[in-house]
């Protein structure tokens, strides 16, 4: 949620000559993202999004990602497009960082989704899968099993410094998922962190799905068990089955699941959650206490965790 | 330029709920002045901004701020207009902050403003001057001869911790102002910190003037010295008279200086560097290395007052 590099309106004018969507109008620093800086871009034509690529993002990953986004647009799912410039290129430098323009997405995110948001969430998580099959680039999840564990060495000890037990539970855990998690699911291009904040809606209506800076191949149902821990738990950290239950008939409504898909859900849920704990969990010992990017409490993923490890069977999760 | 205040699509569609402006359709919360959190608010009529005033504005000047951008919004000078609700208000509270909503404005803030943008800029100040005349509520400067005194003392002897013999040099230069400091001269509402940054350009004509929560009664000239530490030096600091001649240009063809106006202008530029000067100074000490505010370098103020210092009379700045 920051602007990291400042760009200038003598660099935006300079970029806009290359493209065929007229002359600047506006733009502004916007708060949106956590890994890059954001621009809202209004130019004589519309309004656009340039976005700059921060250390974080490995500049190989990024026909990935922008080639997914064109892909996924092109098949009529809202989110945005990269725009081409005059001699086709999505890909910019601007002020000494990768950039690209996309399209500007009505709607906005919302705090407290309720069971109909989170159908809606459901069926576009199902479209999401459907829409990116064929699409010919491949990423591996740097965020599963391999890279919990190069998270759970690297936090080491500290975990224990957050929390006095902390790190036996996440070894526990860990060999758990090792032992358990499932093989032969399909797989395909997932999101990987389509949570409320990357989820617009006008009204109860989705308009977009942004920040694919995630995405990569895994089990499908993997990015079902992520949005079950970001849409389903109520502020007081509650699992809501209505919710889960309204997102599940979503989703299959539009890709019904495999049996073996279902059973591994507990399974996958657990996984999600120690994904996010892990990584909230090293960036609370990373991130300057003043920084610009707010901490996230990882408490919220340990208690999450230990909902879905005292889950007996998907029923549970009302499907 | 942050967003320190978090506000939700819920907050919004409530708040909408008391205007004619129409539906939420889009939010972000954007990089924009110093002092408050700033939105960017899409309905369906039009774009506006939404304004929470944090800690650093006192409320009971909100009044002064707000009706001063609709008086001048009425006679047609270019600045957000307050948008009143359907009581006729303008004043809100958002997430526990006062609030308003002000219309849109189209342009873009330039780093590297030519001689014509200064002239621009000239002018526009006079009619911002010309514009204000008679309005009614009146707001002391703060940020004047008594206030520099109260900021030097609380920045006390660590003005020599930031370089040694910078207290003796902030001491003479204050004792100085004091005695010279200008009476009798023509007053009136000042914008007070017409800076590159809050002033909107199209091309080489202003689209926008924003930011007045620094705008007071003080003298007119005033204003006039600190556009000419704003904009009429280089980036290495040097002075450029090209810019400070085309600035007094378009400043007089709107609002004639009078003689003892003019000659008071060394004295009165000498003012508005220690004014920045202690306020970067003060805020270089009170704001941690890394908050969401990037702190600005004193230095560049104390390279400019020791300049204004050696200018011999108003002459040496074109006029």
């Amino acid at each position: 949620m920051a602007v990291y590099t400042d760009v200038t309106a003598e660099d935006l004018n300079a970029l806009l000559e290359r493209y065929d969507i007229g002359g600047l109008t506006a733009f502004k620093g916007i708060a949106e993202g956590v890994e890059n800086s954001n621009y809202l871009l209004a130019t004589q034509s519309a309004q656009y999004i340039l976005t700059l690529y921060e250390k974080r993002v490995d500049e190989g990953d990024l026909p990935f990602f922008l080639g997914l986004m064109e892909y996924l647009a092109d098949r009529g799912l809202p989110c945005p497009r990269p725009v081409r410039d005059l001699g086709g290129h999505v890909l910019q430098m601007v002020a000494e960082r990768p950039a690209a323009i996309v399209t500007f997405l009505q709607g906005y995110s919302i705090r407290k989704p309720t069971p109909a948001h989170c159908e809606a969430v459901g069926a576009s998580l199902g479209q999401f899968h459907r829409d990116a099959e064929g699409f010919a680039i491949r990423r591996p999840n740097g965020l599963s099993l391999k890279g919990w564990r190069l998270l759970m060495d690297a936090i080491g000890a500290r975990s224990d410094l957050f929390k006095a037990g902390l790190g036996r539970k996440l070894e526990h855990a860990y060999a758990d998922l090792e032992r358990a998690w499932p093989s032969g699911l399909p797989a395909g291009v997932i999101h990987a962190d389509l949570f409320p904040n990357n989820v617009f809606f006008l009204g109860n209506r989705i308009s977009g799905l942004i920040d694919f800076y995630f995405a990569c191949n895994d089990l499908l149902a993997y990015d079902l068990a992520i949005c079950m821990n970001a849409w389903c738990f109520e502020i007081d950290h509650a699992f809501n089955v209505t919710k889960a239950k309204a997102l599940l008939k979503g989703y299959t409504a539009v890709r019904p699941m495999t049996g073996p898909e279902i059973e591994a859900l507990p399974c996958l849920a657990q996984g999600a959650a120690l994904r996010f704990l892990l990584t909230r969990l090293y960036d609370w010992f990373e991130t300057p206490e003043t920084a610009l990017v707010k901490r996230l409490d990882p408490n919220e993923y340990l208690r999450k965790l230990e909902f879905h490890q005292s889950v007996r069977s998907a029923g549970e999760y009302g499907i």
